[in-house]
C-alpha cells in the first residue's frame, strides 16, 4: 500500500479520548432529554475527572454542583459535550472560547441540516475543533467515558465502533452487547464537519484496548480522503466497513477485493469480532461436526468462500479416528464424529488438528443434543483457545443452552457462533483480512 | 402446475401423526440414553392416550408398567417408536407384525448405514411401514406428542419442519424456540427407506396447526419424486428448502425461481415465519424508520431483493407529515420520521400506510434509543396486524429490550426481525411465494 501522510492533530483527539474533566452543556433532568441520558450515562459509568453540568435553571443535578455558563466554572475544562438547543451554540461557543476550550463533541443538530453549518463556523471562530454536529457522542472503555445517548450497559471488549447515524449508532451499541460482541470505543462522527474518519480511525488504530475496527460510512466527504483513511489504518489494525451508500463503495473500489464491506449489521459485529482474535496464516481450514447434516450444509457454501476445506489425509485420519470410539466419518471435511460425540471426544480431535502445521484454523460444529452439554464444550474451546496460537472458531447450535454457551465465548472476546453460516463468513473474514493486509 | 397424482396412504400417516397409543420399545432409565429421551418428552409433554414402553429389564419406568415385549402388551398399539439396539430390530419387527402394529418410527441406527436396509426388509416382511430408520422422531401439537430426540420445551406455532438430519433436527427444535419460530410438528425423516417427504409434506399441506413448512433435504431418493412433491404441496401450503446439495438443487431446478431455497437454518425458519402469516398481493412497500442511517442500510440492501420501494407520492406525503410534529423526510422510502418519533408517531403513520390500496405490505424499522419503548412499539405492532389484511414487518434492532420486543411478537406469529437484513430477505421472500405459487 502506498504511503499516506496523516494530518492526525495528536492532542485534539487525545482530548476527544481521554478528557481530564468534561462540562456538559444543555443537562437536563427529564429522562428521555438528550440532556439527562448522556450525563447519566457519563456519572454512571464512573467518568473519574471532574464533571461540570451546565443549565442556568439547576442549582445541582445528579448531586453534581450545575453552572449557570461555563464561564462559572474556575477549573479547567479538557472536553465539552453540547446538547443544547441548536440555535444557542453559536453563543455556547464563544463562551468555550473564552474559557479555552479546545474540543466539543455536539450531539444536538439534525442531521444534514443547514444549522449544522452555523455550528461549524461559530466552532471555527472560537478556535474549536467539534466532533459532530448530530454526533451520538464518544464512548472510550480506556477512560471510563460513556459520553453518548447510547444504553448505560455496554460489554467492554475490543471492537471499535465509529459511525455517521446517531440513532442506528445507539442501536448498534445495544445490539453488540446482546451479541456479546465487546466494545473498546465508540465513536458518533455525525455531520463529521470537522473530525473526520481518518482523524478518528487514526487515533484507534493505535489504541490498545481496541483490538478490530468497525466504520460505518454513509457518505465521503473529500474524494480520496477515505480511501487513504483505510489504507493507513488498515496496515496496523483490521476493519470492517458497514455501508449501503454507492458513493462509499466507489470511494473503496481501488482497494484490494478483500476489504471486509457489509450492509448487513450482524456480519459486520460477527466479522469484527473474528478479526479482533487470532491471526490466521493460510486458508486451510478443518471442520468437526457432532452432526453429519449441520456438516453438508457448512460445506455446500463454503464453495462460494475463499476457505480451502480439503479432504484429512491418511495420517490424519490416523491421528483423529483413536479418539472416536464408534463410526464417524473421517475422509470428509467437515469431520463427521457422530451425535454420540461428547465433549472428550471434541477435545482429542481438536487437539490434533491445532497442533497440526497443515491446518491453518479449525471450526468445531457442535449440535445440541440430549447428550451435549454446550457449557462444556465452550469451556472446552476455552481452554484450546488458550494453547494455541491459530484460530478455533466454534458453532454451537440449537436452544437456550446452545445459545448462552455461544454468549460465554464471545464475552470472552472468543469468535462463537450459533449458526454455520455466520462462523463461514466470518473465517471467510478473517482469511480474506490476512489477503488484504499484507497486499 | 401440473396435477401430480398422490400416492399418500392415509392411514399410514394418521395412525404417525394422530396414533391413539404408543409403544416405545427399547425404554431406558439412563437420562442421555435415546430410550430415556423419547420416553419422557412423550410422557411430559402429556400424550393423551396409552404408553406401553418395553424393555425386558424393567418392571415399571416413569411410574408406567413397563412390558418384556410388545407381545405382553393387552391393549391395541396403534404406533411403535424403536430405540432398541439396530441387531435386535428385525426381532422386533416380527413381534410387532404378530401384534398387528402397522406404523413404526425406527429412531435406531446410524445415517446411511447398510443396516438400514436390514431394518427396512425386516419391517416389510410383517407388513409394517416405517418412518427412518435414523429419525429423529416425530412432534405433533395436535396430538401433544413429542416422540423425539430432541428438546422438552418447544414453542407451539405454525411451522412445520421436516428433517432428513437427526442431530441437525434436535438443533434445529431447540434454535426455533430461542428464535421465536413456533413449531407445529417436526418429523424426522432419516433414511427415508419407507415413508418419504412426499407422504409427509402431503398431510401437512392438510394439517389445520400448520401454516407452514420447512424441508430440510439432504438427497434425492427417486427422481422426480421430490419435485412433485413440492409441485404439490406448494399449492396449498408456502414451502421453504433447506438445503445445500447439488443434488437437490439439480431435482428441483426445474421450478420456477421464486421457490425459497436456502442453506441458512435463519434464514429459512425467518423465511418460514413470514410466509406462515399474512399473504401480499404486490410487491409495492414502504418502509419507515426513526433512523435515516438503518434506512439507508434497508434503501441499499433492497436493490438486490425483488420489492419494489416507491417512493411516496404528494398525497400520501401530506397525509404522514401531519402526525410528525418536528423535521422527518417524507419523499424518500424508508420514510424517515426522526429519532425523537415515539410510538404514537409511528402508530399515526402506520395507520395510513396501513390503509393505502397501493401499499402491499409495510416495513415497521425501530431503532431503540434512549426515548423508546421497543415493548410499547411492539404491542402497537400487535394491534396493527389484527386491524389490518396486508403483511407489517417490524424490526426492533438495538439492546435487550429490543430482543425481548421482536421475540413478544415472534411468539405471537408476527414476523418481526431483530435487522433490517433479516426482514428485508423475509419480505423478498413473502413476494416470492406470492409469484411461486399463483404461476
Amino acid at each position: 500500500m502506498r504511503e499516506v501522510i496523516s494530518f492526525v492533530e495528536e492532542d485534539t483527539l487525545r482530548t476527544l479520548f481521554e478528557p481530564r474533566s468534561i462540562a456538559v452543556i444543555g443537562v437536563s433532568k427529564t429522562p428521555g432529554k438528550m440532556g439527562y441520558e448522556v450525563l447519566t450515562n457519563l456519572v454512571k459509568y464512573g467518568f473519574p475527572g471532574p464533571i461540570f453540568p451546565v443549565n442556568p435553571k439547576y442549582a445541582e443535578i445528579h448531586d453534581i454542583r450545575c453552572y449557570k455558563t461555563v464561564l462559572d466554572v474556575t477549573e479547567d475544562i479538557d472536553l465539552a459535550i453540547l446538547v443544547s438547543p441548536v440555535e444557542r451554540i453559536p453563543k455556547i461557543m464563544g463562551e468555550l472560547g473564552a474559557k479555552g476550550v479546545k474540543v466539543a463533541v455536539v450531539i444536538s443538530g439534525k442531521r444534514g441540516d443547514p444549522s449544522s453549518y452555523d455550528i461549524y463556523e461559530s466552532a471555527q471562530k472560537h478556535g474549536i475543533r467539534i466532533l459532530g454536529p448530530s454526533s451520538m457522542g464518544i464512548f472510550h472503555i480506556k477512560s471510563r467515558l460513556n459520553a453518548t445517548l447510547g444504553p448505560m450497559e455496554v460489554l467492554e471488549g475490543g471492537v471499535g465502533l465509529v459511525t455517521e447515524s446517531r440513532t442506528l449508532g445507539m442501536a448498534l451499541m445495544g445490539l453488540a452487547t446482546v451479541q456479546g460482541v465487546g466494545l473498546s470505543a465508540v465513536i458518533g462522527l455525525g455531520d463529521k464537519l470537522d473530525v473526520s474518519e481518518s482523524e478518528v480511525l487514526s487515533y484507534l488504530a493505535e489504541d490498545r484496548s481496541t483490538r478490530s475496527l468497525v466504520l460505518h460510512a454513509e457518505s465521503v466527504k473529500d474524494r480520496g480522503s477515505l480511501k487513504a483513511a483505510v489504507e493507513e489504518v488498515a496496515r496496523r489494525k483490521p476493519l470492517v466497513i458497514l455501508t449501503a451508500s454507492d458513493q462509499v463503495k466507489e470511494e473503496l473500489k481501488g482497494l484490494q477485493g478483500n476489504l471486509p464491506i457489509t450492509d448487513d449489521v450482524i456480519t459486520a459485529l460477527d466479522m469484527a469480532l473474528a478479526l479482533s482474535g487470532k491471526r490466521i496464516k493460510g486458508r486451510s481450514f478443518i471442520a468437526v461436526t457432532n452432526s453429519g447434516g449441520a456438516g453438508k450444509l457448512l460445506k455446500g457454501m463454503s464453495s462460494d468462500s475463499i476457505l480451502d476445506l480439503p479432504e484429512p489425509g491418511n495420517d490424519l485420519i490416523e491421528e483423529m479416528r483413536q479418539f472416536v470410539p464408534e463410526g464417524g466419518n473421517f475422509s470428509t471435511n467437515p469431520v463427521d464424529i457422530t451425535g454420540r460425540a461428547g465433549t472428550d471426544v471434541y477435545r482429542g480431535v481438536l487437539d490434533v488438528l491445532m497442533s497440526r502445521r497443515d491446518v491453518d484454523g479449525v471450526i468445531a460444529l457442535h449440535c445440541e443434543t440430549a447428550l451435549s452439554d454446550p457449557m462444556r464444550f465452550a469451556s472446552m474451546i476455552y481452554d484450546l483457545w488458550d494453547l494455541y496460537d491459530k484460530p478455533i472458531i466454534p458453532v454451537i447450535m440449537g436452544g437456550k443452552k446452545a445459545l448462552e454457551a455461544v454468549l460465554s465465548l464471545r464475552r470472552k472476546g472468543i469468535p462463537a457462533y450459533p449458526t454455520p453460516c455466520r462462523a463461514l463468513r466470518s473465517a471467510d473474514s478473517l482469511v480474506r483480512w490476512s489477503l488484504f493486509s499484507t497486499s
